[in-house]
């Protein structure tokens, strides 16, 4: 564990995973020319809990204004410097197959500005082509090479489960410490290192879930 | 809210995630050879909560067997149970892209037991084409003609931003009740349709968190 800042407790990924859900309601409030809301308009228009993000957000400073609540630009800013979105951060797509296509030209990512290097793959067929927006497919040592420079703050894992851990150890070695991983198997990172696994299985459990219950209504996460 | 059954409270979102998490965790014991385990050993092999997990469980019945803990392939027979697996569950894909493509070739979805039933797009050129796994593209009149039939459980929609609002109406209107949406976009459904939404940004963003906090160590969620 690099640059461990000792004035910072530890703060979970839950914690860090509700600010990102708050960020997307500033935005579409933001869109919708809102400039002013409270926790409590929040929780009512998006399914949230009130108490959980007065929580949330004074846990890491003073944001809400008396008689006017939240600045809805003013508390996105700070949102956006909590979760380190207030410099660029640089996401490398390792696998060009159908999932990697669709992560390098996902809409989302730009908006929120991450910005993506470029796609990765070991196929000599593939090095050289495009996503359907433009992103470019770079041979692997070409990824090897920008991450020993330090120019790849995110690896994105999108190769078939049986190469992933393989494409892990590799990324790790060469010094990016933060990874998202699409492969459904389990895999295994050193201490220092940050690996997020997405199961798309889980959402669709989810729903599977609501349908045996016999369709009752829940509330939304 | 139709058919609700007054016997059964509402179950959390967050809960059906827990329990979705645990069979995954169960699946990985199974597939090590691991007979028993009990709240402890899965908390602290999967940086889980122990607590959390006996009070998950318990709200659905009692399986722990004292002295022993939990039986693996029996507590995996009742969680699949409880998440409606221990029946086939039908699902669509709507939108034949990249990320349709990818979702159809998911290998997650195919271990827990989903059935593909196959992808459906409106663009005439991809209309008998399949993935590389081989699930055919259909027309979306097809998956219309399916879904008037009882013959969707779950409509994943896997479309460009712009349209999904539309073809979620669309799957509505046939008679579907829940739907997985990645599109980035807010959409809307009716009362008693569940709408699970899956924004990959918010996952990107733990990891822009976790680097901006100098890289601490945080439990996974």
């Amino acid at each position: 564990m690099k640059n461990k800042r000792p004035a910072m407790e530890p703060v979970s990924d839950l914690t860090a995973g509700r600010l990102s859900v708050y960020l997307r309601c500033l935005n579409v409030l933001e869109a919708g020319g809102v400039k002013t809301t409270s926790s409590k308009a929040l929780a009512a228009q998006f399914h949230l809990n009130a108490a959980q993000i007065r929580k949330d957000l004074a846990y890491f400073g003073e944001f809400g204004v008396r008689g006017v609540g939240y600045y809805v630009s003013e508390l996105k800013t700070h949102l956006r410097a909590i979760l380190g979105l207030d410099r660029p951060v640089r996401v490398a797509i390792l696998g060009a197959g159908n999932l990697g296509l669709a992560l390098a030209d996902y809409q989302g990512f730009q908006e929120e500005g991450f910005a993506i290097i470029g796609l990765f793959d070991t196929a000599a067929h593939k090095v050289g082509g495009k996503s359907r927006q433009g992103v470019l497919i770079h041979d692997l040592a070409e990824f090897q090479r920008c991450a020993h420079a330090g120019q790849i703050d995110i690896a994105v894992v999108a190769v078939p489960a049986d190469n992933a851990q393989q494409v892990v150890d590799m990324a790790v070695n060469c010094g990016v410490r933060a990874i998202l991983n699409f492969s459904p198997g389990a895999l295994k990172v050193g201490q220092g290192i940050k690996l997020k696994n997405v199961d798309l299985t889980v959402s669709l459990e989810s729903l599977s879930f609501f349908l045996a219950r016999g369709g009752g209504d829940v509330p939304d996460a």
